[in-house]
């Protein structure tokens, strides 16, 4: 069994005055359940929290409506996956929505992955393309459930994180917690359509957008090279992408075969 | 297994710039675990989430002590019955502290007690006094984890809840979801030094605060006859007081042997 937890904030996870209610609540469900699969589990159950703004800054004709829509936005998530809202408990406020959610999951026979199991040697994959999901995905993504279900069948995951700060931050979580060090490829990570439209205005390239923005919700993951292999030779789910090996220290980014150090951040020297 | 969520905010549940932290934390890990000592379930583990206020609303030196004081307040009551918080999400914002708590119990081999069980005839019991508890003891109460524990062990609970509402409210709750109703008897009511300290001010009797206050967080539960007696003859816990008995239908109060109709609310025609 696996629990966890993660509360939205109105003004800081989505603009409820923007966005509506029913894809804030879509939102919530949608990264606690991208945390079930980080860690290959099947979600079980969840119970939602909320604190409902007062009617006067709802925006919607209704206390009804907007707290039905937020629920509705909840159900589209969950029932996805045929996940159960065992309960909950329903506030009201004069201050911005807030929206917490506990997801439970089982782990499968080979049992939870963690973020602590890689090592030198691994080769590092991610699920699909990545940066620029402030443009819409950070709201509409679908979590990685299934996927890292099919991963998980398919070979020993040896550590993965959902890609909620970042691709670079969070392959750094899982390097501290395995002691280890990554090699990325430039040219192996693939690029959102977003990142290449944020990058006309943003001053920033796509591939800084892939490597430091955060709320993708892919996977990234590691597996022993004769694992990756095989994913490569016959891969259990689309858009799978090898983006670079573990090394024994270090974050690294690989340009035109020129190694330079890649900041957590995303952010590299030389870029 | 049992799961209860429960979300205390700013200015509804505790007004933080008066208790403090320490105190806020307090109550939020307590409110949870009281659900799951109303199940008569064993507190095993617990999540939480919080939205802390920027620094300038703290009312503290530094953000860390803040934050600090929340997580000691919500140690004092898990640290009390051995239970570990296992995970969390520490957010910021701009507008009030949010702590949402998410509790896992484990039912004994009797089974969980739900609010559905009550019959005619059963004897309805409270763990203490009664109103008043917004002078401070909705703050510090103790959940009534090893009353029901102990409880459980001694006699068959048939129904149970834990006092947030009110007492005349919760037992309504019972007996909506049992289908039967309730006399109780005025003078068996055990009310607090708080409800009466309260009644010189409020315009209300202290009884009225015994019946109509919420947040006692003390349990009424029912049993059979024969349990009560039971309960009666050698009691489990300190503080048990039979206040009623469980009848066909209604909710009604005894008064020097008259019975009236007793709003679900604590309020009665006649007093």
């Amino acid at each position: 069994m696996v629990i966890t937890t993660d509360m939205l904030m109105d003004g800081t996870d989505f603009i409820v005055s923007e966005v509506g209610p029913r894809r804030a609540g879509r939102k919530a469900m949608a990264a606690n359940l991208s945390d079930i699969a980080a860690m290959a589990a099947v979600p079980m159950a969840v119970v939602v929290s909320v604190a409902l703004p007062h009617l006067a800054t709802q925006g919607t004709d209704s206390p009804s409506t907007f707290a039905e829509q937020l629920y509705l936005g909840l159900r589209d998530v969950a029932d996805a996956f045929g996940v159960p809202i065992v309960g909950g408990d329903t506030n009201s406020w004069a201050s911005p929505l807030v929206i917490s959610v506990t997801a439970f999951g089982e782990v499968t026979e080979r049992g939870a992955v963690l973020r602590s199991g890689a090592k030198a040697g691994d080769w590092i994959f991610v699920t699909g393309p990545l940066g620029g999901s402030i443009r819409g995905h950070h709201l509409d993504f679908t979590p990685r459930v299934r996927e890292a279900l099919a991963l998980h069948a398919a070979v020993e995951l040896r550590a993965m994180c959902d890609i909620s700060d970042g691709l670079a931050a969070d392959l750094n979580h899982i390097l501290e917690e395995s002691n280890c060090g990554a090699v990325l490829v430039a040219e192996a990570i693939p690029v959102s359509a977003d990142a290449v439209e944020l990058s006309r205005t943003s001053g920033k390239s796509p591939l800084q957008h892939a490597l430091g923005d955060g709320e993708d919700f892919e996977l990234v993951f590691t597996v022993s090279a004769s694992d990756g292999e095989k994913l490569l030779r016959t891969p259990p789910i689309a858009g799978l992408v090898k983006i670079g090996e573990c090394v024994e220290s270090g974050l690294w980014l690989e340009v035109a075969g020129i190694r330079e150090p890649l900041a957590p951040t995303g952010w590299v020297h030389e870029l």
